[in-house]
């Protein structure tokens, strides 16, 4: 078995169903310690275990290169989403059917993590400085994840040049996306209070809903962007709405909703949220904002070509860059250095048995070595 | 204690909350029968006691005049609504404390009806014929009620030329309005299919909510009517509004919401019903409606003049003819003959310590002896 595989497998066998902690930074340390990498440890949260503030582990790991040279910083995480029923074998014992890997975490992201460890073995130390970034809250509340682990480089001084997440962005075959950008996403409440009452008598009431339907009818018309060269126009999606009310001939007292908004870089949580709230006040309703992360992009450029440059060497075709998708911690990464995604394929991610080919192990550790290898030799 | 006080009394103490059946009927029965009338009881429904088929008992008495006599009918019901708590006598125990009899159903209407009762021992049998239309389901589905006395009216081809709703139409004093219509009322359940979906990826889903709100707003800009002579104008509220989705991040499946119109007499509920079904379709969704009352509407003329002079002579002011208010059982009674309502004061009606003024039961009877009187001799 090649060390990626044996790598996954370890890790696969760890069940780290976020918020992770111990064992499986315990697998991943005893694979890094041998590479010659300075290992920290910590943990942050102290509340009960099902809440936001549940303790979670981090782990930054470090090999130093000369002095001077370049800094590649290799991100990711080793909590898992919850395996759910119906598997056809069990998600924390990993097993190879066919030519795959089954087991939770597979290729989100435990596999890309274990490509890492391999790729960095074939990279000699005196080529440059190589890190880790791993936390154990990506799919969670990432509030104690890796906006931990940036404060902690921060203060020790450690500043990669360049980032590379390894989240599943390729969709078909391995090496067919890499995400250069993240949408930004803000959730916004919107809640109109009336005056409830008899609909026979409508004076005497002060019915919410019409007020909430001008103030929903004004948002859903309106054009954030046209969309830049990178990113798809900004999109705004009204995901709940509720004024619950068994009678008939009731006027309800309240009534809510709330929009959920991607937006490009054309755009800052703070002001979507701002206009939005100027919206609901001249409707007569507030709004309550809550924003998980502002968009981030990386133009194309060096960065982005050499992960071209290597996905091309290694599976024969050009990783398209896009700016689609969900969030991840990339969006914090943002403030260290340029940061780009590339991974595994992402169709088994988040569902039961989820597996990646043995193959696309292989070859993304050759993707990574290569990344790297040019990545430090850029300087 | 006079005999409409009396009448009042005995009615309060044979607890009736909808569907009333049995002792309350018997009463009545036994106050009836001296006076000459012919006294038919029937029961309808079959169903259980909490559904809205459950059985509820019907009386028509009728006391004929001479052939060719002109035929008041005098109509009401003798179910109450529940009690509640908090009373400070116990709701079926009629009790006088100072000027006020106290009891369910004192105002609406078991006071009204003794009054009626009264009324027509005053007038001789050779001025008509007057006949009574009482149900033990005026407050509730109102399926099995009026409508079947309408019924066993035409099957025994009893026709009257007028009729009197004694519903408690008076506001701050007896006699200072009665309901010479109402408007009809129509509930529209409102609903819209999409494809949920994850808010990163629209393009995969079909959010429904877009849809309801655009349907919505189009439904709330519409000028049904600017009212009548004797209607105020048409009015249609939203009343409910739902999709229930917790999750952040998912674009809800279903969306619905339902709209309460109160039309007057430029309308039928089939013809709004239509209307709003076709909006609702324009914008990708569905519609149900549930008519629950068309409109009525008795022009001033010869019976409210009658009933304006009655009550003016008793209380010395001018009813004002109003169409205002929520439906009642004249909704079906307008297909019998013009129907006109009038009885006591309505401002401790459905409460807690429901009451009537003594005196207002004293002259109610004599307003309905002078209506009686006065339609009788009209031919």
């Amino acid at each position: 078995m090649s060390d990626a595989r044996n790598y996954a497998t370890q890790l696969i066998e760890a069940p780290s169903v976020t918020p992770a902690t111990g064992l499986v930074f315990d697998v991943m340390e005893a694979q890094l310690a041998p590479l010659g990498f300075e290992i920290h440890r910590f943990r942050r949260g102290s509340g009960p275990a099902d809440s936001d503030e549940a303790p979670v582990e981090n782990l930054f790991a470090i090999r130093k290169g000369p002095e001077g040279s370049r800094h590649l910083a290799f991100a990711g995480h080793l909590d898992v989403v919850p395996p759910g029923e119906g598997w056809a074998s069990a998600p924390f014992a990993p097993e190879i059917r066919g030519d795959l890997l089954y087991g939770r975490g597979a290729v989100d992201m435990k596999g890309a993590i274990a490509c890492m460890v391999d790729a960095v073995a074939q990279v000699p130390q005196d080529h440059g400085t190589i890190s880790f970034i791993i936390t154990g809250d990506e799919e969670g509340p990432a509030l104690h994840g890796t906006r931990a682990l940036i404060d902690f480089m921060r203060e020790h001084g450690h500043q990669p040049d360049l980032c590379l997440v390894g989240e599943p962005t390729s969709v078909n075959r391995l090496g067919d996306m890499m995400k250069i950008g993240r949408r930004g996403s803000v959730n916004i409440w919107l809640e109109v209070e009336g005056v409830q009452g008899h609909v026979a008598y409508p004076h005497l009431a002060d019915n919410p809903l019409p007020k909430l339907v001008a103030m929903l009818a004004e948002l859903e018309a309106l054009v954030l962007d046209e969309g830049t060269d990178w990113f798809q126009p900004s999109n705004l999606e009204i995901t709940h709405i509720s004024a619950p009310n068994p009678a008939h001939n009731v006027i309800p007292a309240k009534a809510e909703a709330r929009i959920s908004i991607r937006f490009n870089d054309c755009h800052t949580g703070a002001e979507l949220s701002e206009r939005v709230s100027q919206i609901a006040e001249k409707h007569g309703g507030k709004a309550r904002p809550i924003i998980s992360g502002e968009p981030f992009l990386t133009p194309p450029g060096e960065f982005s070509d050499i992960i071209a440059a290597a996905v091309k060497d290694v599976t024969g075709i050009e990783p398209e860059p896009s700016t689609s998708g969900g969030t991840s911690d990339a969006r914090f990464l943002r403030s260290v250095c340029p940061v780009i995604e590339f991974g595994l394929c992402n169709a088994t991610m988040h569902k039961r048995d989820e597996a990646v080919a043995l193959a696309d192990l292989d070859a993304l550790s050759r993707i990574y070595e290569a990344i790297a290898k040019a990545v430090l030799a850029g300087k």
